[in-house]
């Protein structure tokens, strides 16, 4: 997996951070945050905190201090240990766009399918550049809704050999995931103590957690699994419209939402979210891509360092535009950039994102798989030692010369530069005489060639004959029967 | 203009700079530079430089002890006082495109003509965060070669109020282009005092000065007019192909113009140059927007502060793409990303730049505005203090509500995000009905639309005539007469 080396951009002075972390506590002490969830008020109470009317109010630094409970670093194990994740420092995981309801494919746009989204995890296995599918490349609309999390979890296993993430939205399908993780990784017990799923679990801007997403919560902190807490903030409706003030906010919300996993289980793995976009303030839609979502990604980098805990930017190859155009190639390279320079930890929607995250696009996410690929290039550091300055080519040209025969260039001319397969350098002739194809036309033809090498990863037949049990017998409890033999 | 007070991104150790500064020294030393003209070999002679068949080899230091003498800062005079550019420090300078030879509207692609270059010296002028038009922003096939300087300054002066840059190919163009501007600025002597004009010299590289660009190089210093040196270096083709080695060279290079410019004239404002890109060795054609650009920028950017001197970067809305696509969005935004995090004083290229530098498009000039102005918001630093935390609004909205109707936002609404005018966050429904136009197809409409709004910014009437008499003159003696007068 990717180790970024690279410096970090931090824009904001000790100073900044020291206002904001002032603002943390007293918005954290004052205003407090909501848990519908009796067990999470008791927690709370039972640490000391105020409890009133279902709102916590935090002592200040008490949010941090349970934040410090969380390992700054850790690994999560994946069915191909290749594949295992390290989450914190210096480390990267990328994972595809997830929840959109919506599939583009060419000029089609239709309600995301369950053999959408098996090909967008092939797609994905086939990608060096993913560490995990995560949970939902796009929304199965045509399997029932109280048995997805089934259907994707056992899709994840049989077609990815990587860390996937579990369902947080209510207990039972959290345990579900976790069933099906401790068929893969022999038993609960195993997986408590060397975790494998990721379960990300979004906040009820501003300051409320909803009684779904504390069962998700509550249930994996118990498990030991690495959970996420992810504020998604679009200034202007569920923050203030200032970056700073979202900042805060943001902080409050995810540190809350760690501070119970570590009441729960003190030392669970934990990642601090991010999610902060502008809206437009004239059309009422989200606005991705801009500046104000890379100040808040730079930020949000400087102020996961300073609590010591790794960091999921809101990153990805985030768009608003509902084409795979000139606008959603800058926005897309500015926010996925952004999560390099601030040094995120973990970056899904980084591959296929469209249409402000109501779709998923093939043909964007082959593109963003070789835009990704050329940012990991871009974040290695050069080396830059003697032999690197070639001085021998030079005494060999000379003046005015050139250099495609020296002695240097004829070692080094296969990868000696990063080189792309979807995007092109051909001049105008040759590119016109091959159809005048642009980066989505290519990235069609992309994503089609790489299905037809699929291969699925080996899976022990006897875990894959327990897992298929389990999800047929679930989906049958469940009331919408399922058949998922091969 | 803007300036850029967010940090610098700077991936290289000391411990890699002066290995660099060790290879400047030694491939001045050892291979050292051809020049193609006796003034300048006798220049360097006369300095106690090693000269023998036109090739110059220097002493270890000396190239940095002339750049010493160059300004750390300075300015150049606009027509219109407000338009003055500082070179330097903390500022950024940005001009469209320089030199295409064709020109793409919407899907036509054919060769530029002088009515394409006034259209886009009107949409400069329209554009805020263009400082300066440059030199050509696309070539004017259609006036004969050796009157098009004098051509395209009297439109840079008619059509613009900003600094403009000078023709560096021959003595005679470059007298042409210092006559026009002492007419405009009150002399010759005027002009020397206070500069008006940039001059970019490209090298003939690997380390060579032709006859042609050492005329204009002597005739800018002489007149005190800022020099920028800039080699145009394709690794692989005219450089190794290794970053660090490319570095030196393009180090080695710069560095030897502008001490042939500080011997002729100590003092005179001068400019590092880079342009530094990867070639694809499959095709052999030049690629733009990759990972070896940006390293080259970030590094270019610390090793010119290292020598105190003002950068231009090779930034810039760079692609290799033959559309306005998303490929040509992504390394667009990265090239000139990568010129705002390494600190470039001057970007050229910043709008219009298409297929490698040999088209100006219209559409990807109103596109790259925006994404310009985008960066210009983004590596604005944010304001942390008290207020800009809205305590306030929090307490107003409290838990699970939105912040649409508060105080703070109502007071904010207006101005409180970065708003695009060719970019969409338009919903699906919205953009259908509104014709499913791409970024491309919206810049096609902004350029038209501001074209229309344009007025020709006041000019002295006695100073137009005395330029259109020169003009005139000059042409008629050169043997292509031209009408110049409206």
């Amino acid at each position: 997996m990717f180790v970024n080396r690279m410096p970090r951009f931090e824009p904001l002075s000790e100073e900044a951070l020291a206002t904001i972390e002032a603002g943390v506590d007293r918005l954290a002490a004052e205003v407090g945050v909501q848990f519908d969830h009796p067990r999470a008020l008791e927690l709370f109470a039972a640490a000391g905190q105020s409890v009133e009317d279902g709102v916590v109010r935090f002592d200040p630094g008490f949010l941090r201090g349970q934040a410090a409970l969380a390992p700054a670093e850790f690994r999560l194990r994946a069915r191909n240990p290749e594949r295992d994740v390290v989450v914190g420092g210096d480390h990267m995981v990328f994972g595809p766009a997830q929840g959109p309801p919506f599939v583009r494919i060419g000029g089609e746009r239709r309600e995301g399918t369950f053999a959408d989204l098996e090909a967008l995890l092939k797609l994905t296995q086939l990608t060096d550049a993913l560490d995990t599918p995560g949970r939902n490349i796009l929304e199965p609309n045509d399997v029932p809704l109280d048995v997805r999390h089934l259907v994707r979890g056992l899709a994840a296993i049989r077609l990815t050999d990587r860390v996937w993430a579990g369902e947080p939205s209510s207990e039972a399908a959290a345990d579900d995931c976790l069933e099906l993780a401790a068929i893969v990784f022999g038993g609960r017990d195993a997986i408590a103590e060397a975790p494998v799923l990721f379960a990300n679990c979004n906040v009820n801007s501003p300051l409320h957690f909803d009684v779904r997403m504390l069962e998700g919560i509550l249930t994996y902190a118990a498990a030991g699994q690495a959970v996420l807490v992810t504020p998604f903030l679009l200034m202007g409706a569920m923050a203030p419209v200032s970056v700073p003030a979202a900042l805060v906010q943001q902080s409050v919300e995810a540190l809350a939402g760690i501070a119970l996993v570590q009441l729960v289980r003190p030392g669970t793995p934990c990642v601090l979210g991010s999610f902060l976009s502008a809206t437009d303030m004239k059309s009422g839609s989200p606005a991705f891509g801009g500046p104000e979502s890379a100040l808040g990604l730079y930020a949000s980098g400087q102020i996961a360092r300073r609590l010591g805990l790794p960091w999921r930017s809101g990153g990805g190859t985030l768009t608003a535009s509902p084409a795979v155009d000139y606008q959603a190639g800058y926005e897309a390279m500015n926010t996925l950039q952004a999560a390099f320079l601030a040094g995120a930890n973990v970056c899904w929607q980084s591959a296929g994102w469209l249409e402000g995250g109501l779709v998923t696009s093939f043909e964007k996410f082959a593109a963003d798989c070789e835009l990704l690929d050329l940012l990991l290039a871009q974040f290695t550091n050069v080396v830059v030692d003697e032999d690197s300055l070639a001085f021998g080519a030079h005494v060999e040209v000379g003046h005015g010369g050139h250099f495609f025969g020296t002695e240097h260039t004829l070692e080094r001319f296969r990868d000696c530069f990063w080189r792309p397969t979807v995007a092109t350098t051909e001049n105008h002739e040759r590119w016109t005489r091959n159809g005048s194809l642009d980066q989505a036309a290519r990235a069609s033809r992309r994503w089609q060639e790489l299905l037809e090498r699929y291969e699925p990863p080996p899976l022990d037949a006897a875990i894959e004959e327990a897992a298929v049990e389990y999800v047929e017998r679930r989906a049958a409890e469940l009331g919408d029967p399922l058949v998922v033999r091969p």
